[in-house]
């Protein structure tokens, strides 16, 4: 795939406008961020970048895109320059971003696009796609990893993701949020993450006996089996189980009253001389299920979450925007969006951690560098169109970052509520100047 | 891509299972539903078929997946033969469904796959992902459209789509359910829908002066222009569109109160001769706010819908099923799943539609088919590894399906609330009898 034509056709109309209007060489830059954090959200995890990364460095037109552009009606009067520009297109610009696995607050540049104008428009639909899409559900994540107290939590949703493309995604955001792993095989096999997954309800349903069903599973993964036991009657189905004894895993509970499930089934396992049998529930758990289920000391050793967490289902949307900040042509201009609600501030930025706050300043400052205390988040990518380092850190680098600085939040930030008093991030004195300045340009 | 791994693990270790049980000649049926209807819809539009049948009949697994699942713990005591087999494996099965555009209702089959037992499993995952994800948001659409009342709504919601390739195919799938055409020049170029788009707030921003911005977009798309008119303020910005006078399509709004801005604009066009120009409008709308606004007579002629619609805001996921309805081995078993709150009925179903309810029956019967007042929606798709037609329907020819079908659903079915009286599904005599059989053996 060329990927050229996955964007919003805007884009490519505005990149007809900027070679008409012989911008084809001023340099624009554009930054990723969202305004506001989601209902109940302290903070939004950063991840989706390997995948803007490749994009970026593969995207293209093919003849056949250029010949389809060609025959729509908002290309009638574009020159035929513009087709042969598109042809040889590559991104050759710079791209800036934070780390996967960090957690960032409103304001914040998820990451900074500087390149000839074009080849930054073009790729704003993808990269908020990808970005947005994956650092929405590592969040999500994060919340149930944080509800589960210390136990496993693996996502299991690829079947209500939004597309079987969206579930190989998932997996891979949500092990980064925090998830030991996913049942998505394709994630497993494309990011390195573990998998999990034993047997379905249709597996024992295509024999004559629960029982046979159990014995075939126990003859074929042995200390890796997990006997689903609710598909006739669960009590029923842990007794069976239990019967067969060891090799095995454990069982997965996927419906009725976990509360009062769980004890039940971990007394028959007990019983039966297995306490070291494990119990995965699943079935429409979410993070505040989770932490019912751990208040309530329900005996659930792994929680594994499906449509919650692949679709963030309470918050299925992150408002991710992509906006222009400078551009140079003739002259440098800051710019800025000035209409009421979507106010954005001017200027490339850079994000400045200090332990109880965050300041966001120009990226041409340099906020308390000389305290040593203050970390820089956003770093340097792509120059001139080529990746600086060999390799994009790996999901679970992503992953350990992530719990590391997730750990470091206070307390009420890691609420699975809105904070009373949320992460602080300040502006810096100059990028305040600068707003005063562009702010009086404009009205000018 | 080879797309076998794009699937559960579960779905695999369960195919070994069926492997190491000599099930690979087990023929079983496997049908996809909804067992209820998502809060305030009265129907399911069905989409994403097109995607399933490709998946169907291309997908294999490389040598490269299957050494990686040579490497999972999973497979460790699974026999070289299995291996071998995945190997070769291909759909061979059969494949029925109903058109694209047909709106269901709860436990009436999307589409129902025949097939050895293994190549019926592994699809599970990724038929549910693609027809639930496009289904979802094919009725979005429709909900959406029904609300504007006659005048036009696009799809623009790519970039909050859950990944790219969710933004190519939510575009498809909101055109099925009704919408005129999509932002996403991907979905335009793969499904020859018609695609939409001008220019964004950046454009405004490259320019020094708004003027000059939109002096430049109309010399590129003529009749085609849509100024964005709220870079800076909105009413001043209708005023410089409209003092550019012709050509031009008309103008978007996208931010303040609609109610109040539209009728401002729409006296400043008029005021300048332009009473042909047209007022497009976006920003976080959704089929309530629609509703809203056609209802206070806000002048507007076409509703672009971005995030609620690509996301299905209000109701992010589809709670699709695949269950196992009928297995054929040595002896021919009907299936069904007894656990308290998820009842599955057994055996093959057609659904019979007449005009004022449906009624769900064995595959193997006639309902009232003497009548000539039914409809039987389920047809072949796949024999034995074929498509029976040389081509699938386009998604024009689906679009088409669901306004028609739409429109002699009664009034109560397209209200934005659930209906009091939701469409009636019966179950045909054959299929009770059926079931209370089924129930009798399992128990027994």
């Amino acid at each position: 795939m060329a990927l050229g034509l996955t964007t919003d056709l805007y884009q490519l109309t505005m990149a007809a406008g900027y070679y008409a209007s012989r911008k084809t060489t001023e340099r624009a830059t554009f930054e990723m961020f969202v305004r506001h954090l989601p209902p109940d959200r302290n903070f939004i995890v950063a991840a989706g970048l390997a995948q803007a990364v490749e994009y970026l460095l593969d995207f293209r037109f093919t003849a056949d895109e250029i010949a389809y552009l060609r025959t729509l009606p908002q290309f009638a009067r574009v020159d035929g320059g513009f087709f042969a520009m598109l042809a040889g297109l590559r991104f050759t610009g710079d791209l800036f971003a934070v780390p996967e696995g960090t957690p960032l607050f409103p304001g914040e540049p998820f990451l900074t696009v500087r390149a000839p104008v074009i080849e930054a428009q073009i790729p704003e639909t993808f990269l908020l796609a990808t970005v947005g899409f994956q650092s929405m559900i590592a969040t999500k994540a994060a919340r149930c990893v944080r509800a589960a107290q210390g136990r496993d939590v693996v996502e299991f949703g690829t079947r209500r993701a939004h597309s079987p493309e969206a579930g190989v995604l998932a997996g891979r955001a949500a092990y980064i949020g925090g998830c030991v792993g996913t049942s998505n095989t394709e994630s497993g096999f494309r990011y390195s993450i573990p998998v999990f997954g034993t047997a379905a309800h249709s597996w024992v349903m295509s024999f004559l006996h629960e029982r046979t069903a159990f014995e075939q599973l126990q003859s074929l993964l042995g200390d890796g089996t997990i006997y689903l036991i609710d598909t006739y009657e669960t009590l029923e189905g842990a007794r069976r189980a239990a019967s067969l004894g060891k090799p095995l895993w454990g069982v997965r509970l996927d419906s009725g009253n976990l509360i009062d499930l769980a004890p039940a089934v971990r007394k028959i396992l007990d019983d039966a001389g297995l306490p070291e049998a494990k119990i995965l529930a699943t079935g429409d758990l979410n993070e505040h299920k989770i932490h019912e289920l751990v208040a309530a000391r329900a005996p659930i050793d792994v929680f594994g979450v499906g449509t919650a967490l692949a679709t963030s289902a309470d918050a299925p949307s992150l408002g991710v925007v992509y906006k222009m900040v400078e551009i140079q042509g003739g002259d440098h201009r800051f710019t800025s969006k000035l209409s009421q609600e979507k106010h954005t501030l001017p200027g490339a930025k850079q994000i400045f951690r200090l332990q109880d706050h965050d300041v966001l300043g120009r990226a041409t400052e340099c906020v308390m560098c000389d305290t040593g205390l203050v970390e820089a988040l956003q770093r340097p990518v792509i120059l001139g169109g080529k990746l600086v380092e060999t390799a994009l850190p790996t999901a679970t680098v992503a992953r350990k970052n992530a719990l590391e600085r997730l750990a470091r939040l206070p307390a009420q930030c890691q609420s699975l509520f809105a904070a009373k008093e949320p992460w602080r991030v300040e502006l810096s004195p100059e990028l305040v100047q600068l707003d005063a300045r562009v702010r009086q340009e404009v009205a000018g």
